[in-house]
């Protein structure tokens, strides 16, 4: 077991998973808030600096997972690996968002949030494409004609617990 | 406290933090190997289908953190969430790695690895430009001139236990 333990909150509109984006693709310039908590705050030197940010979080509002799933994006059974939905032995979420403004009490303004309201952050990291960017051509699988409906499908409550 | 269990393990060439690469930029080419375990193996269906994959993981040889560190690639202090330095308040790592192979043994051989030999895996996400991928332009701050290092850079033992 590893244990971590949350630096901050997520806020955003999306209060319910049936209705929400499935990926930040669905929600550009949705805005969020990052609440980062006081005894973390000095860690958000400089990020000021970087447009983009990752985000690490809780899936909260999850229970229990299951090996394979129907996406939203698709009619056929998937491993849960090949797929970003929440319900995964570890249920951690990962979105990529844009940092609008840091804020010196410790919230960062951002944008394009797909997360619940109230996911329990556990960390940020800066977006550096010569990191996070592939080179070489990327394969996406059964997502190939899919991916781009991320745009405008929502989600719906199939991955409540 | 959020408790995650690992799914796996990733085994690279990295035995000790001096000298690995400090981000895949570094790595290209480096082959692992991502070991999933039985139980949770029937979730990589369809995984083959991905050029890139997102490895979660814990950054195991790590204790304690600093909220403000001097970052490998630079000579000033950074705060901590704007770094990718792994002594974190949680110790989240995250890679993209090419996905090589996916056997069927649960095994995934992977290239570009810039982790620690053993690192638990925690979970491993495909990689699709359209979730993953910044629109518009991107400002790193202060890696502005620093990031394309990073293909030479190693890492030295400052950030070890």
């Amino acid at each position: 077991m590893i244990s971590f333990e949350p630096i901050g909150l997520i806020h955003t509109p999306w209060t319910q998973l049936a209705g929400m984006p499935i990926q930040p693709a669905g929600a550009r310039g949705v805005r969020g808030v990052v609440e980062v908590w006081q005894p973390y705050q000095a860690g958000l030197k400089d990020l000021e600096g970087f447009s983009h940010l990752i985000l690490i979080y809780h899936f909260h509002r999850t229970s229990g997972y299951e090996l394979q799933v129907v996406p939203f994006l698709d009619q056929e059974v998937r491993g849960i690996f090949a797929t970003r939905a929440p319900k995964r032995p570890n249920p951690i979420g990962l979105s990529l968002v844009r940092l609008a403004a840091a804020l010196p009490d410790g919230r960062l303004e951002v944008e394009d949030v797909d997360m619940l309201d109230g996911a329990p952050l556990l960390d940020i990291k800066p977006y550096v494409p010569e990191f996070d960017a592939p080179t070489g051509p990327v394969r996406i699988g059964w997502l190939t004609h899919l991916a781009h409906q991320a745009e405008n499908k929502k989600s719906d409550p199939r991955f409540s617990p």
